[in-house]
């Protein structure tokens, strides 16, 4: 029933097969797999009336059934196949039998895709753009409202959809790809058929995990939009989520097992507490909240712990990977789950696919919690791995956003975010950090440094210039600041002016942005494409040195290329003493302005303007 | 000619020795030492007019020259020692000879001291006194005024010495046994011959680092105050600075080698920026100015890079150590010398007494800061290692300063203190960690907590039932606020009432204390007493729960006795659901309060009155 959509989908590929397909099976999850797989297990969950009580046979050459297991409710039906590597793509029938009855299901073992360029992980060297599809662009109208989905687009009230799709995308691609941006993280796209008084927009709570929403388009569309970013060279990062579901998700009409989630009458909402999953110390009855409490009431808690779940959810972003070619993953509340399972899907997910780079989101307070949600975490002896290669840099973000928001002082000001980056001992590859000023969570960073735009151009060069990986948000590029039209979180998810029809300007073009917004998007850019070759700021060992009259001044070194930083936040011009710097600038003899070109004597010393930020590639 | 009264003080006890020593060698390091030691090297240095150009010969069975070191002073002679496990003790001649010139100099090796009890160690199971001896008690006012010593007591003035002694601790050792107190700590009693403007009481600036000062007693006067407090099954913590002595220690007036020192005119005072010392992107530039700036123009920093001072202060541990019998060591200013060598002080100390103890003070603002200074610290990758059992637990001391004197939130009030526990991991053992609400170098916490009795009394609670080694500041168990009589750190650094002949009321008496006093100190003595037996405090697993309305409930978990405390710091009643400590009290039936003695019942909930602290027993 629920998944009729999808069955009509794959009948426009794999037509002849769905025809002798048995409505007694509604809903097949993965819908179709490939050969040579880097793994060779396949789970199928079987979805239908009584399912339970057959019992499944094959006869495909070097494809056997391992193992079938029937579950609390009778309507469900897990095989457990091994696929070897010989197995050739075909059409594999499968017999489902229950007394004399008979069943054949035909499920498509495809050829996998061998394009170049798909799944190419992403790293310092890369600038991601995070968007939220909803709030981007609406490229096509038509499917703003879907018959028999619950909630139509709503323009007049921030909380709904607005319209925003992936045919939006793929008609800005150009915009980005100017930009300098070289990914793309989309908030989720998979379906979330919610309440409208739930405001699913955001795409966190998925009603089918192997569906992309029709509001944004299709699965098929979103292959397309990966397809065309990958063309020009710049990657996609799904968003996932493995915490939770949303309660409208057609598991929760018909758990398949009592403790497929977790009980609300037991645990209630989570105590969002992220400190508990790192505390030597936490209690068990905190750890329980943290992990099997809901997020909130209309998103239950997937139990990991099920294996049958467990095995499900890896295989779901297998497939993912495989069917789209999508480059990395970011990892939705990765404090919130199961840590094994977390562990084990991130390790069984990048050994099947060793480009592939993901990123875990922590939002935690400090740097010990957040490093400890990174692999290799420091100071952890229970044997516990997170085996996540990346983690977004909460403490960081709030460094700089209460840095650059007080008064300087030995702890405060630029000093916070000296003390913060000071830490990175504690990170296994503090390089492989997701950073950012501001996210869909979050006040807008020109908005909380108090529309001050002096101080977002030094944000934003911290950003360009520092360890890590960069995070820009959607809108930033313009300086957005907030739209306050009601709801909570609205006032910086709204949308981009021009990515509507009846918008009355587009911040897409030149002519359509302000005076304003096209000096910043010049400086943004300017910065983002420089950022695309410089190795030192990729690769580069960081070098900083205390901040002093709120003058924080670090390097990037690297064998070939060497880069000065200054920002300069306070209200007074700083004169540099270059001999405090002598054992970097020592081998040079001029630095050249990235922005203007212009170059300054690095062997006496030098000015720097008050409220400014610079970066010079030394020489 | 400095060294005068040293050489006065060994003819005490090696009287027909002395009376051989020729007059050309003023100053003889170590003055003696020992047979059988842990380590069969020994290094003297000699001090005297041109002993540069003297070389040395032995003839003792057992005892050979392995090294000679002439240096940039031509007034020093170094002498490396091997002396075997069997060399017997007696006088060991060294024959000193220029050209035809010749010196006898007769050198002591002594028996080394069998008696219980001495070199014990200090772990959680303790209860350290901090004192500064020349604040707490004046035993013997003919030490006020030394002839021939820069600064006499002046009671007049606070920044001035008050004319505390040995003498005074040890007429007060009833009273800190009684207390329930397991170890004292006192601020260096080294000579601190310094300018009465520098203001030297508080003993951190050496002016020679093998003698007691004199206005504090003798060396012998130490030692029989160690034998006294061992005696009392108490134990005791020699304060001890490698970073700098004085200014007018008597090296400075004929340093040894050129780079005995940093250069001041080279690098200044320091930047104090603890962070620098653990941080993996400091400059060499920071680095430098950290370890090798002077941390007061009159406190000359020392070079541990020179080999033979490095040798020269790790023997006079050892000296130290085996002569008086002491504990355990608070090291000042560990994050200022050079990190390889006290790695190696910490590592040759504990190897050659393995039932010793190590604090060093690390007064840094975060736990990834701090916890970098412990052995074994976490996210290390250089091969680097402190070696160092205990650091001082300033993080902690922040959180709980802060804590109490804020409003409850996520992050503030006792929140910051689950936080900061809640980071433990990063420690190799934080049971090794020295606790403490204050200390001299702070605002005393009955101030800080704004003279607010309940509060202290929740801060005290803390202190006795977290995980650590406690440290009490003198004075805080009779809620000493601060006393401005002018200076800056002079507030919190007032002499002990009764401790002086013409003060008008003794705080060492019952009678002597007002009723305030009184209550505070029963109160703390009524902890301690029982702290000392309270097995689950000392070994017991740390179980702690997210705080709610700013109340935290935390438990001590051991095989023999399990332990709750809960602090209320709210300004309401909390009622405690019982079900939420569940994993615990399930195994219970009453608290027995340790200080009433009243019993609750742990099989329902129960509350808890505002600004209150309760510990109980589990039964």
């Amino acid at each position: 029933m629920k998944k009729s959509f999808l069955l009509t989908l794959i009948t426009l590929f794999t037509f002849s097969l769905l025809q002798a397909q048995p409505s007694q099976v509604e809903i097949v999850d993965p819908p179709f797999w490939w050969t040579q797989m880097p793994v060779n297990e396949l789970q199928l969950q079987l979805y239908g009336d009584e399912l339970g009580h057959y019992r499944a046979t094959v006869d495909y050459p070097e494809v056997t059934i391992t193992k079938q297991l029937a579950v609390d409710s009778p309507n469900y039906l897990f095989l457990y196949f091994d696929i070897s590597d010989e197995a050739l793509a075909g059409n594999l029938p499968i017999v489902l039998t229950r007394g004399d009855e008979e069943i054949t299901l035909n499920y498509e073992l495809k050829t996998r895709e061998t394009t170049e360029g798909r799944n190419m992980g992403f790293d310092a060297s890369d600038l991601i753009y995070l968007m939220m599809p909803d709030r981007f662009a609406n490229g096509d109208p038509s499917n703003d409202t879907i018959e028999g989905m619950r909630e139509a687009a709503d323009r007049s009230n921030p909380e709904r959809r607005q319209g925003g799709d992936i045919q939006g995308v793929i008609d800005q691609l150009d915009y980005l790809e100017n930009l300098g941006m070289t990914a793309i993280w989309f908030t989720p796209m998979f379906e979330n058929d919610m309440s409208p008084e739930y405001g699913a927009y955001h795409g966190y709570a998925a009603t089918d995990l192997y569906k992309v929403d029709r509001r944004y388009g299709s699965n098929e569309l979103y292959k397309e939009l990966v397809d065309r970013v990958h063309q020009r060279d710049m990657k996609v990062i799904m968003d996932m989520i493995h915490n939770h579901v949303g309660d409208k998700h057609w598991w929760m009409n018909d758990w398949p097992t009592k403790d497929w989630f977790h009980s609300w009458d037991e645990y209630g909402q989570t105590n969002f507490r992220g400190t508990v999953g790192s505390d030597p110390y936490a209690s068990e009855y905190d750890r329980d909240k943290l992990l099997n409490g809901w997020f909130v009431p209309e998103m239950p808690d997937l139990n990991q712990n099920n294996e049958l779940l467990a095995d499900y959810l890896i295989q779901n972003t297998l497939w993912w990977i495989e069917y789209s070619g999508i480059d990395g993953i970011r990892m939705d509340t990765y404090v919130y789950p199961d840590q094994k399972y977390m562990a084990r899907w991130s390790k069984e997910v990048l050994t099947a696919y060793p480009n592939f780079n993901i990123v875990g989101e922590a939002w935690v307070e400090n740097v010990p919690n957040e490093s400890y949600w990174q692999y290799d975490a420091p100071g952890v002896d229970d044997g516990y791995d997170s085996e996540l290669p990346s983690v977004t840099d909460f403490p960081l973000s709030f460094a700089v956003r209460q840095g650059l928001n007080e008064e300087f002082s030995w702890a405060n000001g630029l000093s916070k975010i000296y003390e913060t980056i000071a830490q990175d001992r504690l990170y296994a590859d503090p390089m492989k950090n997701v950073i950012f000023l501001d996210n869909h969570d979050m006040g807008r960073i020109y908005e909380t440094l108090g529309k001050d735009e002096d101080l977002f151009k030094i944000a934003y060069m911290f950003l360009m210039t520092t360890r890590g990986i960069p995070q820009v948000y959607y809108g930033t590029e313009l300086m957005m600041a907030h739209e306050n039209r009601g709801g909570d979180d609205e006032a910086w998810r709204q949308t981009m002016p021009g990515g509507w029809p009846d918008d009355d300007r587009s911040v897409f073009t030149e002519g359509g942005r302000t005076e304003q917004e096209n000096e910043i998007i010049d400086y943004i850019t300017q910065l983002n494409q420089w950022r695309k070759d410089a190795v030192a700021i990729h690769e580069g060992k960081l070098v900083h040195f205390i901040p002093e009259n709120n003058t924080y001044v670090y390097f990037r070194v690297h064998d070939e290329q060497t880069v000065m930083v200054v920002l300069n936040a306070g209200e007074e011009a700083a004169t540099l003493n270059r001999d405090r710097f002598a054992e970097i600038l020592d081998a040079f003899e001029v630095g050249v302005d990235v922005l203007s070109g212009q170059e300054v004597d690095v062997t006496q010393d030098f000015e720097i303007t008050a409220n400014t930020a610079g970066v010079w590639e030394l020489r």
